[in-house]
């Protein structure tokens, strides 16, 4: 049986990073990676402003169900095809990702701790925190770098959507972690007492 | 060269048991602990009125440059002599307990992360996290089974002295940690990971 790791946290505090480092520990040959973002609904039936303006930090813009599934798949050794989304057109493409079941799988993303379904499956359960702050100016970097927004975009998404968001569910769903890590991917103590621990359990499944 | 694990948190939130439980995981002879506590300033220059009102959840209520010396000892291997303390008369006791230089050192108390030079010492920073009305519960039963206190003195000193402390040093000290720790003693994933993360220093040590 994998071992199964739920990241969540805020945008902008750092998940991305701390699910790399323990790729990067590991090797990818071993890691199973699910994101949550993968599994957002397709919302082709909306006209195009609609599209726009859609809550996609709302966990019901997500198909956590499909990715319940397929987590249970990957648990029992079998090969998934994840989906893969367009985030310009806010569709589901047709293209799918072969995923094979590793011994450890990753289930990251903003709302990964605040699903039920997907918490009693994870061995660990991890919360990158940051300040808002600080949260906000990375996500303000990333989406002017990285996706060519303007300022007041990204800031009126921000407010609207992130935000409240934020607090209704991602903030509540920390207290379901079981390890709380501030300063993200450079909080080298932190990965390395994740690392070793998940080696333990590896180790430990080996040799039963 | 020793493991130094700093375990702090309010008062109630599980210190102790988290303490406990790696010590049950390496054993007495592996660990050594140096609590705060121990290093509570001698008060009989003060009339006994003034002493049962004093702050002892204020940093300078502790002898912490003592405890410095004593950790910095038994990291260069030394046996030390830990000063004991008389909760009830509020003065050091004329006893001390030879602490011996184990591989790992566990440095305990509300404060330790709020004291720059503790923290400099530290390998793993741990802050155990749990909501103050929880650990007000725990405070209470706590103090008036084991130190017969009343209710209402029990309240009074946590308004006057444990609230107003938490809020300026205890809890501002969570963001030096390294990990937080929700739920203490009872998060048994968080008490695994500390251990994996501790043998495997302790392993690197030995083959070093």
């Amino acid at each position: 049986m994998s071992v199964v790791i739920g990241i969540a946290g805020g945008s902008g505090s750092g998940k991305t990073t701390v699910q790399r480092r323990i790729v990067e520990a590991f090797g990818p040959r071993r890691i199973a990676l699910l994101a949550h973002d993968a599994y957002y609904r397709d919302l082709s039936h909306l006209p195009p402003d609609a599209r726009a303006a859609f809550n996609f930090d709302h966990p019901d813009a997500l198909e956590t169900d499909l990715m319940v599934q397929h987590l249970d798949l990957l648990r029992a050794g079998e090969t998934i095809a994840k989906p893969t989304y367009d985030f310009t057109a806010h569709t589901r493409r047709a293209e799918t990702v072969g995923v094979e079941p590793l011994p450890v799988i990753i289930v990251e993303g903003i709302l990964v701790l605040a699903e039920p379904d997907l918490r009693a499956r994870m061995d660990i359960k991890i919360f990158v925190d940051a300040e808002a702050d600080v949260r906000l100016i990375r996500r303000l970097r990333r989406d002017m770098a990285e996706r060519g927004r303007s300022v007041e975009s990204v800031l009126a998404q921000y407010t609207h959507y992130v935000r409240p968001m934020h607090r209704e569910f991602v903030e509540p769903s920390k207290r379901h972690a079981d390890v709380i890590i501030p300063r993200g991917g450079r909080n080298q103590v932190a990965i390395d007492m994740m690392v070793a621990r998940v080696q333990t359990l590896l180790d430990e499944d080996a040799g039963s």
